[in-house]
């Protein structure tokens, strides 16, 4: 592709936006700028949501149309994603988890729900283990890859058995900071590709990259694929860490039955292991199988995740 | 040596300590519990002091009684060291800097200067490049391992042509968390290496560890000697990244003629591309080069230290 708007530029040179529904705001947090939404009155209860791997804040523009009445909603731009942002080589889970610190602690101020979808439900379980004292009410994690978006996982498939060949098309093809932009080489390649979840999650004949990709630093799919995004972040430590109510969404998955690649976020083996590290901490804690459910419920079907988010906030 | 005060144990559970002339104080940050020690007026100027690899806070005892008429002091155990909470598999630059940044905003709650040792000095300047916006005033570096702490350095000697074999030593025989605490091995050991460095940092025929050392989780060791503890923190964008006044001190070094490993903390090479970065970087900044300073000057002449320290500071 090489197009001038979309390769190597830092987020704020970048023509690539688009106009959103929330207006957005920008906030120092020292390291780097967050991009941010906000919706709702300030007397409700702080909710902060967190998009997934190549999903921008406006990914949950739906939701938060249907939650504002309830929360003091805030969605995030995580550094490389949005226009937060770019931070090359310094991609990882506390990286990120302490900028979230920061936000709630310049930002909100006061103690906070959590929610995240994909790896921003890992950012979720990161912030209800390692948050500073008192700042997260609860934590809603949204198919979260546990041990499955990791190179070395304790239990079950590694991220190479799983989406992992996938980020790295997006790193061979785009390029760190879009270096490479080689949209229609990954496009072609993704059809032929031997690992069934990333024919399934191909592009088809797109002719550029849906927006929210292009809103993101492929250098995130590197950092997930040669897996320094968790080198130091062990998940079995963070969720024997984890200090508040968790609710667990577990959506469709299966496994691929040539290969025993993982179709979905995590796996039934990995589901059960979280379930009894966190049953060790003495937490309250709730695990809810959707196994008819999209991995972004809150894109696919936002009345349903803000039904569900809505009720387990309740119980807080 | 597997003596059953020093093996394994978390901090809390271990026996080795011993008194001190500041009392000590324990706050909780969320992941772990951070030992520190107070000393000087609340009217006065706030000052972290940050130990470097092997030491507690009280290797600043000295120095602190020459502060403390001048500055509301604060010196630091950091995660794996002293009284501090270990973190197994998660000892990294950013953990540890963030865990300070938490410290300024629990703790001290005020613009503060900050002053670190060799680790303690990499940490001092990522406190300046990457702490929340006015916690830090100013950041003086004592002799910090610029690249020379890393695996994959953009300038000069790696650490495995640096300190590393030593620390290599300690992972080998002591073990993460003293699980192996193979001391005579390790003393035995050093006298035969091949890298004169280890040879002159021996231990000689000591029956068992400093007192430092016995407070120590050795995993540090492993984490710099394998990389993992500034993998996703390149020195170069941490210091292309500085924000505040910086004084980089240069104590005694070297270049072993037979094998071309440094001998010191940094080379001078290294300095050069540490000055042309932050020169870059328009922040105001001094290189002092001491040519005759042991690398821990605020353990080996603390008055010496605290004079520069306290002619810096003026100036800020």
């Amino acid at each position: 592709m090489a197009d001038s708007q979309v390769t190597q530029s830092s987020p704020a040179a970048r023509n690539v936006y688009v106009p959103h529904g929330f207006q957005e705001h920008a906030i120092d947090l020292g390291e780097i700028t967050m991009n941010y939404a906000e919706a709702g009155a300030r007397d409700r209860p702080a909710l902060v949501l967190v998009p997934g791997q190549t999903e921008s804040w406006w990914g949950y523009e739906s939701a938060m149309q249907l939650l504002q009445d309830d929360f003091h909603v805030f969605a995030v731009d995580l550094r490389g994603q949005g226009r937060s942002s770019w931070t090359p080589k310094r991609y990882t889970l506390d990286n990120m988890g302490n900028d979230l610190v920061r936000f709630i602690a310049l930002a909100i101020g006061r103690p906070t729900i959590v929610s995240g979808n994909s790896s921003g439900g890992l950012l979720a379980c990161w912030l209800s283990a390692y948050a500073m004292p008192g700042q997260i009410r609860g934590a809603l994690l949204e198919d979260p890859p546990l041990w499955s978006s990791t190179t070395e996982p304790l239990y079950g498939q590694s991220i190479r058995q799983a989406i992992g060949p996938m980020f790295e098309m997006f790193s061979k093809y785009l390029g760190d900071q879009w270096s490479i932009g080689d949209w229609h080489g990954m496009r072609e390649a993704a059809k032929q590709h031997r690992h069934p979840l990333v024919r399934m999650m191909g592009h088809g004949n797109a002719v550029e990259p849906r927006q929210s990709l292009k809103e993101y630093d492929p250098e995130w799919a590197r950092a997930f694929h040669e897996g320094t995004v968790a080198l130091s972040c062990p998940h079995e430590r963070m969720l024997a860490a984890v200090k508040v109510p968790i609710l667990l969404t577990h959506h469709a998955h299966s496994t691929d039955p040539e290969s025993g690649a993982l179709i979905g976020a995590y796996s039934d083996l990995q589901a059960k292991k979280a379930q009894d590290i966190l049953a060790s901490t003495g937490v309250r804690f709730e695990y809810a199988l959707f196994e008819d459910a999209a991995h972004s419920l809150h894109q696919a079907d936002p009345a349903r995740f803000a039904k569900v988010l809505r009720a387990w906030a309740a119980t807080l």
